[in-house]
C-alpha cells in the first residue's frame, strides 16, 4: 500500500502537474490528509522543486465559520488570501488540489452566506481563475479519502474498512494499479482520449441533442472555433500537465444562449457541503428558468443566483456509461469521480475552448458565446440509455452517444 | 479530561488573550493539535469573536523545507506572509501562538539556512515585532503535547502515556485543576507576581549581581526608568491579556552595554529544533564574546551572527527554583515551560520594560539601553544555589535570591 501511495505522490508530481527543476508547488490540503501532503512534497523536491508551500484547510473550521462567524466576514475576502494566490500565479508555481471532504460538511449552513461568500471569492479571484482556465500555469485536482468521506461512500462498514476500499477505488481510479506503471497507463489514456477529441473536432458540430428517460431533452449550441479537450493540457510555461486525476471526460463549451430544453441530474451533487438530489433544469436561450431538486434546492437556488451567468452553462463533457470508473458501480459523492463516471454539465463559468484560445481576448470570448461566472459547477447527467445525437454545420445528424456510450 | 481541555481553552479565550465581541482571533497551531485549536476556535466564537483564523504549522515540513528546498528561499519571506501578519495586527487582532514542536525537529539542519531564515523573516517583520512588544494587540502563547514532543520529556514510556503524562503536566503549569476555578487561580497568581514587580520596582536596583556554583558569575546594569514586568500585561486596545500561559517570571531589561562576567545555562536549550546544552557565555561590556556549548554549539553560533544585537542581552527575568514548574522536576525541553522553571536571560531583543513605554521613540529606547535585535532567545540559568544580589542607586547592597529562591 505504502508503494502505491508514494505512486501516487510521484505521479501526481511527475505528470499530473509535471513539476519542473526550481518551480514552486502550492499544495492545496485539508489537514486531516498532511501525510499524504507531505508524500508530495518530498517527491516534488526529489524532482526539484525550488519550494513546496502547503495551504492548509480543515471542513470543520470553514463549518464552524459559516455557522459562528460575524455575519459581515462573508462579503469579503482576506488580503493576505488575495496576495497569497497571485503570488504564486505570478511565479507560475504549479498547483495541487486535493479535494477531499465529507460531501455533507455544509449541511446546515445558511445559503445565503455561502452565495454572498461565493460572490466575495469570485470578485477578488476572477482574475486567478481566469488565468487558471486559461493555464497559464500547471494545475491538477487529486483526491484522497477522508473518513467522513470514507462513511459516505461505503456505509455499511466500518471506518478503518471505509477508508481501505475508498483508497482502492481511488488508486484503481487513477490508473496507480501498483506494477508501478502508473506514468504509462496515463499515456495510453490521454492518447485514447485524444482519439476522441479528433473525432469530435473533425464534425465541427453545431448542435448536441441530449435525451434519456430521466427527462433530459435537451438541445445544446455550440459555438463555432469551438474545440473539445481531453486531460492532457499544455500550460502557458510550455510543459503538458493533467487538470484532473482521474479524468475520463471530453469537453467543450456550449453557446451561451443556444441552450434549450430540460436536463435532469442522474447523480447527488456534492454542492457547497450539501448534497443536491434530482436536479430539473428547464432552460430557455441558455437560461436556467426553472430549478427544482428532491433535496438540497435552497443551496442549488443560492448558487444560481450568484450573478447572471450562474443560470447559464459554461461546460458540455461526454463521458461513456461504460467508463472505468463508471463501472465500480460506486457513488463518491464527490464530482471529481462521479464526474467522470458520467457525461456532465456545468453551469457557471465556460473554460475558453477555442481552437485560438490562446490569442483571443476575454471580450472575444463573450462574443463567441463563452458564459462567464463566478461559478463553475459540474453536474452529472449520464445515464445507461443516454442518446446523443449530433447535428453538422451542414445540418447532418451523426449519432455520438446510443445506449450511454460512444458511437463510433 | 474532556472537561479540563474546554477549560484550557476557554481561558486561553478569556483571560489569556481576552478576546472582545467583535474582535478577530489568529490562531497559530501545529496541524497535530488541530483538536485543541479547534476548541480555542469554539471558544472564541462563543465569546463573540468575529472571525477566528487558523495559521496552520507543520514540522514535518518545515524541516523538508530547510532539508530540501533550494538555498535561495532562506533569503526571503513570501509576501503573502508579511500581508497576513500585518493585516491582523493593523486589525488589532488577539493572536494565540500553540507553541508545540518536538524540540529537535530541526536536528541536522544546515545552520546557515536557519540563520539566514532568521535574518530575512526578522527584517520583514520587525515592524510586527515591535508593535507585538509593544502590545499593541493581546497576545499569548500557550501549549498543548505533541506526540514527539511528549516521548522526548517521557521517554520511559508508551507514546500515549506520555502524552498524559504531558497534558498532566502542562494542565497542572496553566492552573487547570479541574475545579473550575482556573480563572480565578490565575487572578490570584497574577496578584502574586504584581506584588513581586512592586518590590522590585520599590528597589530601582542600579545592578544586579548574579552567581552560583555552575559558573555564573555575573553583573548586570539595569537601565533607569526600567519597570519589572509580571503577565498581566495591558494591550493598547485597553484590555489586559496574559502573553505567556504559564509564566511565573517577572522580568526587566538590562542595559545593552552593561552586563559583563559569565553566564552558564542550567537547563538545555530548545533552540530552532536542535537542543544546546551547557551553554557557557563570557560577556564584556554587554557583548557576548565567547560562546561554548557541549551539544548544539554551531546553532547556537549562527543564532548569535544574525545581527550586531544578537550577542547582547535583552531580557533578564527572576523565577524560584521552588516555582510549580520547576517543583514538577519535569524537563520540558520547551522554554515555555522550562523558562518557567527558572531564572533566565534572554540574548537579543528587549521588551521596553520602561516606566513610559507608550510615550517614547524606538529612538529614545535605543539611547536607555533597550538591545534591539531580529532575535530573542532565552535560555535558563537558575539553580538551586542561585544568589542575586541588588545593588540601588545609591550603592546599596540588597539580597535578592539566597539559594535559589527570593529573598524577600
Amino acid at each position: 500500500m505504502q508503494d502505491k501511495l508514494i505512486e501516487y505522490a510521484k505521479v501526481i508530481v511527475s505528470i499530473g502537474v509535471n513539476i519542473q527543476k526550481g518551480q514552486t508547488l502550492v499544495v492545496s490540503c485539508p489537514i486531516e490528509c498532511a501525510d499524504f501532503g507531505r508524500m508530495i512534497a518530498e517527491e516534488a523536491y526529489n524532482a526539484g522543486a525550488r519550494e513546496v508551500v502547503m495551504r492548509w484547510g480543515d471542513d470543520l473550521l470553514t463549518r464552524m465559520r459559516f455557522l459562528k462567524a460575524d455575519n459581515s466576514v462573508f462579503d469579503e475576502i482576506a488580503n493576505w488570501l488575495k496576495t497569497f494566490v497571485y503570488e504564486y500565479a505570478d511565479k507560475k508555481a504549479a498547483l495541487v488540489n486535493i479535494a477531499a471532504s465529507d460531501p455533507e460538511y455544509l449541511k446546515g449552513v445558511d445559503p445565503d452566506r455561502l452565495k454572498r461568500n461565493a460572490i466575495a471569492t469570485g470578485k477578488e479571484l476572477k482574475e486567478f481563475q481566469n488565468r487558471m482556465t486559461r493555464n497559464e500555469f500547471p494545475w491538477c485536482v487529486v483526491s484522497v479519502p477522508t473518513k467522513a468521506w470514507a462513511s459516505k461512500v461505503f456505509p455499511g462498514v466500518s471506518q478503518e474498512q471505509a477508508m481501505e476500499k475508498l483508497w482502492d477505488a481511488i488508486l484503481t481510479a487513477v490508473r496507480v494499479d501498483g506494477t508501478g506503471k502508473a506514468v504509462e497507463n496515463w499515456k495510453q489514456h490521454v492518447e485514447r482520449l485524444h482519439k476522441r477529441v479528433g473525432i469530435m473536432d473533425g464534425h465541427n458540430f453545431a448542435k448536441l441533442i441530449f435525451k434519456n428517460s430521466l427527462g433530459t431533452d435537451l438541445t445544446v449550441e455550440i459555438p463555432e472555433k469551438h474545440k473539445w479537450v481531453g486531460v492532457g493540457d499544455k500550460a502557458s510555461t510550455g510543459v503538458t500537465f493533467l487538470a484532473n486525476m482521474p479524468s475520463e471526460e471530453i469537453f467543450t463549451l456550449p453557446k451561451k444562449d443556444g441552450v434549450n430544453g430540460v436536463i435532469c441530474s442522474s447523480i447527488p451533487l456534492a454542492l457547497d457541503g450539501t448534497l443536491v438530489k434530482d436536479i430539473r433544469f428547464t432552460v430557455k436561450d441558455g437560461k436556467i428558468i426553472e430549478a427544482t431538486a428532491s433535496e438540497g434546492l435552497e443551496v442549488l437556488q443560492k448558487k444560481l443566483d450568484v450573478d447572471e451567468g450562474a443560470r447559464h452553462f459554461g461546460e458540455v463533457a461526454l463521458v461513456p456509461h461504460s467508463s472505468p470508473i463508471s463501472n465500480m458501480g460506486i457513488l463518491f459523492y464527490n464530482t471529481l469521480f462521479d464526474e467522470n463516471a458520467s457525461c456532465h454539465f456545468a453551469f457557471g463559468k465556460a473554460y475558453p475552448a477555442f481552437v485560438d484560445t490562446d490569442s483571443i481576448s476575454d471580450e472575444e470570448l463573450k462574443k463567441r458565446g463563452a458564459n462567464d461566472s463566478f461559478v463553475h459547477v459540474d453536474f452529472m447527467i449520464g445515464t445507461k440509455d443516454m442518446k446523443i445525437t449530433g447535428i453538422t454545420r451542414d445540418g447532418k445528424e451523426v449519432p455520438v452517444f446510443i445506449n450511454g456510450d460512444f458511437a463510433f
